[in-house]
């Protein structure tokens, strides 16, 4: 199987190739703007593996939720790599990404910082998601959240919020991890064509806000 | 803190740049050659980062044991960027990324495959190495090792050999396994100037053996 596959919903940028029995991937934490380094990463990678976009069987692309910058740089990008090769697109939550690397088995909840105070999160029975991804307070989650379920961050600062609960912090996603959940979307049949690609927007925007603020809802 | 680090004792190549807060790692996995792609994947790396060789603070370099001609290249390169600007080494035991990547805690031991029949094997408990790096036959180590130990295996055909003992077959490493093993030999004064670099060799080269048959030890 020959494919690509990326998540840019976070200051985590992940991207990883597969060409049958080889795999490149590479992973930028913190790095500088994803709107820079992706498209020269992607082709870096794809030279180092020896693959060519027309290749591909398919493309992975994590929808978020997550940083929406982030999210529309990625879409944007593999929607320029598919469209001229029409090839299909597997799409994953990237909450998934998350859970996974945790490793935790049980019921469990993944929550990603979204703007100040609050959080998007969803919930977890081993690898399987519950229900829909929500984007909510800190103060409702307190209300909805039972305190027995285990809760998954990606770092120490945003747990602090959530003292009564047993918090676990998410160690760094590995390849493994990314390639999994692209070949399950791929094998569910989670394919999209490139122009129904949509991110899993759950906050709005700042400018949204401020236009609302001015004009009305 | 500011450092470039690699293993390239397997096929599975690991590299990481690090420049204070952000980060970026490049994995290939059965790619092709590490002396075809090593260098480039540095060079690509550093400059997604920001980084110049003139200003790290140091250089990691896994020394082994494991892939002769790997080995070779890594330190090679490793060298041909420290000597210029004088920049030391922090050198580590390439099974400690096995160890550290399987989360096991108790006693185990790390098996890595040589040449046929021969395994590459070291002791631990917890993150600690006991005694040294070994080279034996399969036949010596199901002699030499205890049936309560667990053993880590990088992939399933070489666990094959030991089906009486409690195998585990260790993940792909994270760059935070990597980024924390040579950070540890850093801060433990494993320091060594880049012409004193040398890599674990266990096992005799096939062209050593070769010569001997030929010509005696």
């Amino acid at each position: 199987m020959k494919f690509l596959t990326m998540d840019s919903s976070s200051r985590k940028l992940i991207i990883c190739a597969v060409n049958k029995n080889s795999k490149v991937g590479i992973f930028l934490d913190n790095a500088g703007k994803h709107g820079k380094l992706l498209a020269p990463a992607i082709k870096n990678m794809l030279e180092f593996i020896e693959l060519d976009i027309k290749d591909l069987d398919f493309i992975g692309c994590g929808a978020g939720p997550g940083s929406l910058t982030g999210l529309r740089v990625g879409i944007s990008t593999v929607k320029g790599l598919s469209i001229p090769w029409k090839k299909q697109i597997a799409i994953f939550n990237s909450l998934d990404i998350v859970s996974r690397a945790s490793g935790a088995e049980g019921k469990h909840v993944v929550l990603r910082k979204g703007r100040k105070g609050y959080f998007y999160w969803q919930k977890y029975c081993g690898f399987n998601r519950i229900g829909d991804t929500n984007f909510s307070s800190i103060d409702d989650l307190h209300r909805f959240l039972e305190k027995e379920l285990t809760l998954i961050f990606e770092n120490e600062k945003d747990a602090s919020s959530f003292e009564e609960y047993r918090c676990i912090i998410s160690p760094e996603p590995t390849f493994e991890v990314i390639t999994k959940i692209t070949t399950n979307s791929y094998y569910n049949n989670k394919l999209v064509h490139a122009l129904e690609l949509k991110p899993l927007y759950m906050q709005k925007s700042i400018a949204e806000i401020n236009w609302e603020k001015k004009h009305g809802d």
